[in-house]
């Protein structure tokens, strides 16, 4: 099974050079401790997460280490901003696609400007995530100040050149699925701000998602690799089936914690797992590193949206109620709820006479209150984000910097995931 | 220029064996006459329709050739189904669609089995067109029975089996566009049937369709033929930037024919004309050649539509007010009213008043019964599909009966486009 031997992988070899944290072996620290569970590599499954995991958070609740958001990136005091590493990259994408469609379909400018140039927190994290990957794959960022081009810089440069291109097809792929899921979901805003389809209307949010994706296919074609082509439109297909699992699920799914992170990984660990691995693809790395590089996004994936459920109650502030409960508005059931309800079988009656009388959200809050819900849904966050992090330490040694740099930047976002406030 | 280039073309070619109707030179005949307008070429500028057309209705309303419709195709008494000839083809494509939604997202089977199985009428004409199309520029149907199987019929084998999937993958970015364009519309009911969305949901006529487009990029880049890739890709732009313009336009834009012109060829007749060149192109036909299939399925597509906004009007009778007159209601001006209003400035004003008020269409459909608007825009029509004939007496001359079948069946799909009632 692919977690268990990362795992044996990671228990033989050194971790990440400048990695402070998430030791592949059991340790103890003053702010940092975590407990693999004693049923072994059971407790990893990832599909099957009904086991009572005894991870205990981290170092990312220490006092120390004070999180701050600074513009679009988050930046802890004593550690490089891993979005740092790749800024300009990221800021040439955000202009290509905006000028992508403002060239292309000119009366969709107002939804590119929205996606592309308005900077809204996270719109990059994709990009970000692939191009960390492919340094830390050995691939350095070409210099373009460089006086001795030869056969070997030529090659490199193409390689970046095409996994920068991997990267915005991402960031195409998620925006896509962002304005549709906006459409879907009748939702008036995301993260605070008025969403394109209630801001420019629902024919903009469709027409700008269609585009994106139709430029996304064709950029795919363009990197003539059939293999990611084949993994890239699993991802289209993964967020499709995402949704209709949302969409229309048993009573039984519902409430079914495998069913819940199927969901998951199909809506948003898939992209970046197809993601990451496709870096690795195109760098013609061995399928052992390309696993490596497909379970850091998966991990990093799942870990992101636990949090993201978790925040859905918590908003800012670690006590219930500060969230938007939009999940919960919505009907949906999230892994904070489903996780209450194996302590409170009794919530199941709450949810069942349904989520749109606001009584009855009243009392599921209550039961969740009382339960260990968010905290089980953090740890659980928190387990996924060891995996990410093991499958970096399990990466082939490299003495290169660049290369060690971007590995911890990589392992320095699985706790901006589990850290972040909003 | 292409079109007087065509018309040159087609003044020293004989016509197809066994088309009836539609020769390139000047004549008479008692149910059919084309009188070319004396302003020449300039009247056959597509995007510039402001002339008055000389051309009269054509055979189309001869009381001898009465045209029904049989099933999902349309017969004529006289003359062979074209559809019959891409029959097995057609169901084939049908069957494979279905198979490929069920298999791949199951939830979205419903929406598979409303678009691919259910046989609404006209959903597979583009696919039609695409295959009668491959078979007219010599490219035969293998027939599974032969017995000598040489390099040449499975290089021949080989290449229908390409064109089909092309056949196949216009299907799908049309439904998909269906789907959206319904979700755009907020479309109620779809040629009579409750709309998927209507029935079940945005949420599904989202998903579907983006689901379509996304294994329609990936059945494109199989084909691996970067010059198609990008005609069909510049389809996907052009479907969007059609609804774009339908959706914003200043007031000069939403009353200009020529506006009205770019948006149909956007909408309607992007998708036909590029697929027909690119049956052409993955059978490796000279330039010339491809041209003159882009320019049938630009003039079929062109006439297509224009029948269409006549039909908004006429439904199933000559009468006005007969139609379901969704166009006007939802404030789109097409090719009658435009024409109407060159006959009657006056109409300019009621419609400036909103057509959100039932009266103002009263006043709107007075003026245009009292204009030869409805006949214009048929006589526009019947430019286009005379024009689209046009393309196809110009291809090569050939003795193959199997080719020139198939060039009559889409000689004959012209005259069936205009005469449609539904």
């Amino acid at each position: 099974m692919l977690v268990s031997r990362i795992l044996r992988l990671s228990r033989h070899r050194r971790s990440v050079s400048g990695c402070r944290w998430f030791l592949p072996q059991c340790h103890r620290h003053d702010h940092f401790f975590i407990l693999p569970s004693s049923s072994g590599d059971s407790a990893l499954k990832v599909f099957g997460c009904r086991e009572a995991y005894t991870w205990s958070l981290p170092t990312l609740y220490a006092p120390r280490r004070n999180i701050h958001h600074q513009g679009s990136s988050m930046v802890e005091d004593d550690q490089l901003d891993p979005f740092s590493l790749v800024a300009d990259e990221l800021s040439r994408i955000a202009t290509r696609l905006r000028a992508m469609v403002v060239a292309e379909v000119p009366k969709l400018t107002s939804a590119a400007e929205y996606f592309f140039k308005t900077g809204a927190e996270g719109k990059r994290f994709r990009p970000a995530v692939l191009l960390l990957m492919a340094t830390a794959l050995n691939v350095r960022i070409p210099q373009p100040t460089s006086v001795s081009i030869g056969d070997r810089s030529a090659a490199e440069a193409e390689l970046r050149f095409r996994q920068q291109r991997l990267a915005e097809i991402t960031e195409m792929i998620h925006v896509a699925s962002l304005l549709h899921d906006d459409v879907l979901d009748d939702a008036d805003t995301r993260r605070g701000i008025g969403s394109v389809n209630f801001v420019m209307g629902n024919k903009v949010a469709v027409l700008a998602g269609d585009f994106l994706i139709s430029r996304a296919c064709v950029a795919l074609a363009a990197l003539n690799n059939w293999e990611v082509l084949t993994l890239m439109s699993a991802v289209a297909k993964d967020l499709i089936t995402g949704e209709t699992m949302q969409m229309t699920s048993t009573a039984d799914q519902h409430y079914s914690m495998d069913y819940y992170m199927q969901k998951t990984y199909y809506k948003t660990a898939s992209l970046l797992s197809h993601g990451c691995k496709s870096i690795a693809i195109l760098a013609d790395h061995t399928a052992e590193v390309a696993l490596l590089a497909f379970e850091y996004g998966r991990n990093l994936g799942l870990a992101f949206q636990l949090i993201d459920d978790v925040l859905d109650f918590t908003g800012t502030s670690t006590s219930l109620g500060k969230g938007s409960l939009s999940d919960i508005r919505h009907g949906i059931i999230t892994a904070p709820i489903l996780y209450a309800m194996e302590e409170f079988p009794q919530l199941r009656a709450v949810l069942d006479q349904g989520l749109d009388k606001p009584e009855n959200i009243e009392v599921a809050l209550e039961y969740l209150g009382k339960s260990n819900g968010i905290q089980r849904a953090r740890e659980l966050a928190a387990k996924h984000a060891y995996l990410a992090v093991s499958a970096i330490n399990s990466l082939p040694e490299t003495e290169d910097e660049e290369v060690r740099k971007s590995r911890r930047a990589l392992v320095d976002l699985t706790q901006i995931v589990l850290t972040r406030n909003k």
